[in-house]
């Protein structure tokens, strides 16, 4: 079994010695600030009690939190790992530090993976000796429950390195998938960027408000969206599937959405927006809100299991 | 309580009277072509037996249905009635002459709503005497199972129509939306139009294959869209919410859609999105597939209200 390096404790580090962990790997938890490893893992141990209630563990989190250890150091961390899991701070130079100090530090055979959700392998990578072994596998949070992870390599990212990147996320429980070319926002975001941009429109533009946009996704569109991607919702809604579907449907929605302009969400919109979102969405909450969904996405995720 | 005329019998219009009649309405549904009616009415009833093992009808199926009578003609169906529900063919031509029918039979104060995903309420109703009272009530299929129904008037409709038009769907457990301003495909198919092109988009250009961006709606993306919309998604996902989000996105999110074009999908494309999805799709399966489909949503749907 991989022995896996995860670095950065914050939120999606700690999801991420949680994936690992439970799936029965050793994990070297390090985080550049003192002290902060050791709190981690109590935290990391309190989400598996979370989970395992959820149904989403089968062991005993105080078993499983045996399995991550706090790194001493950077080195500490990755000079004996399999694979790493780095999630520092989105910024560019600090990327490039830490993975150069990782390159100097880590076995030949190590996995270099960023979570990064916005810098290209390309970017982080480019000019190190092992350049070949960096990859993206982008999460989305909290990856202990939301199982996708985007596999994004560089042109110059090994084959192999793809591969084990995949199998490794595959075997702890997680869905991954391959971006074949670097794009920006991956293929998640980009998606989600083209409904937003349009559910923005449309509740600019005064053709529905916020809340019944919000119902629109949540008791219609998004229910099969739960269980099957946007491509077998349409191969299901033709009787001969995805081509007939097109053939019957792809010029209306081609004309539905043609002469369609995007503007950036500008002040006066976002304060619309904000201002509608206010009316059924209680700001005083938010944190009560954050642990309502958590929870709901548990128990979605737990059913579909089921 | 309102009774309801559901005109057609075909799929959508026998749902329509599955979800009137479990609601404790009384139903006369009508189809043109003689003999239909009482058929569907066996189907709705195998329906509602298949609605009772999912949790989604608590009353007894065989007393459900007999809240359902044939009616013998469009005069029969709807000569009585508060509320009609019409399904019959997406053509224009078609829907002009129905509704004259029904305008001509209605009681003044009866409604006269259409399923039309395509055609709007002005096209319709132009010229009726009892124009004021039609307007769009569009369901996702299946409407006994998906909640949603996006309501939709002419500006020339009465507000008292779109008022009772909302509270009868949200009294008998659908999710009404009001779409204030005509549009073409209404606010579901838009959002649906807007991530389809992206997702054919990024298929046709190889940055990555149907399946794995099915993927990544489905084990990603789709997770939260089943039970919060996408402004309550990005509303919890920065600390201030949705205006804190926009400012901290919405630029890098506009970068990423810009210089973005989209054409219609022509046959290459069609040919490789079609070809794609039969490798994880099996087009014979396609009957079996949906009933799986129907069973996963009844399931889901059962879940969130649990």
């Amino acid at each position: 079994m991989e022995k896996i390096a995860v670095i950065g404790s914050g939120l999606i580090g700690r999801a991420w010695a949680t994936v690992f962990s439970r799936a029965g790997h050793q994990v070297k938890l390090y985080d550049a600030v003192d002290g902060t490893v050791e709190r981690a893992i109590g935290l990391i141990e309190e989400g598996l009690v979370e989970l395992k209630a959820a149904g989403l563990v089968s062991g005993n989190p105080k078993e499983i939190v045996k399995n991550i250890s706090a790194a001493s150091s950077l080195e500490d961390a990755v000079s004996n790992a399999d694979y790493v899991q780095e999630n520092t701070s989105e910024k560019l130079d600090v990327k490039r530090e830490v993975f150069k100090q990782m390159d100097a530090v880590a076995p030949a055979s190590c996995i270099l993976a960023s979570s990064t959700s916005t810098i290209q392998t390309s970017l982080f990578s480019e000019g190190l000796s092992g350049k070949n072994r960096c990859i993206v596998a982008h999460p989305v949070n909290p990856p202990h429950v939301v199982p996708i992870v985007e596999v994004s390599p560089a042109s110059w990212t090994d084959e192999s390195v793809v591969k084990r990147t995949y199998d490794l996320h595959a075997r702890v429980g997680q869905v991954p998938i391959i971006v074949k070319k670097e794009v920006a926002g991956f293929i998640l975001n980009r998606l989600q960027a083209a409904l937003l941009r349009e559910a923005w429109r449309l509740v600019g533009e005064d053709y529905v408000s916020a809340e019944d946009l919000d119902k629109t996704v949540r008791d219609g569109l998004g229910l099969r969206w739960a269980f099957m991607g946007p491509f077998e919702t349409i191969d299901l809604n033709a009787p001969e599937g995805v081509a007939d579907y097109a053939g019957r449907f792809g010029k209306a929605f081609s004309e539905m959405m043609s002469g369609v302009n995007y503007s950036e969400w500008n002040a006066p919109l976002i304060s619309k927006v904000e201002s509608q979102c206010r009316e059924y969405l209680s700001h005083e909450k938010h944190v009560e809100r954050e642990a309502i969904r958590d929870k709901k996405l548990m128990a979605l995720v737990a059913h579909k299991r089921g």
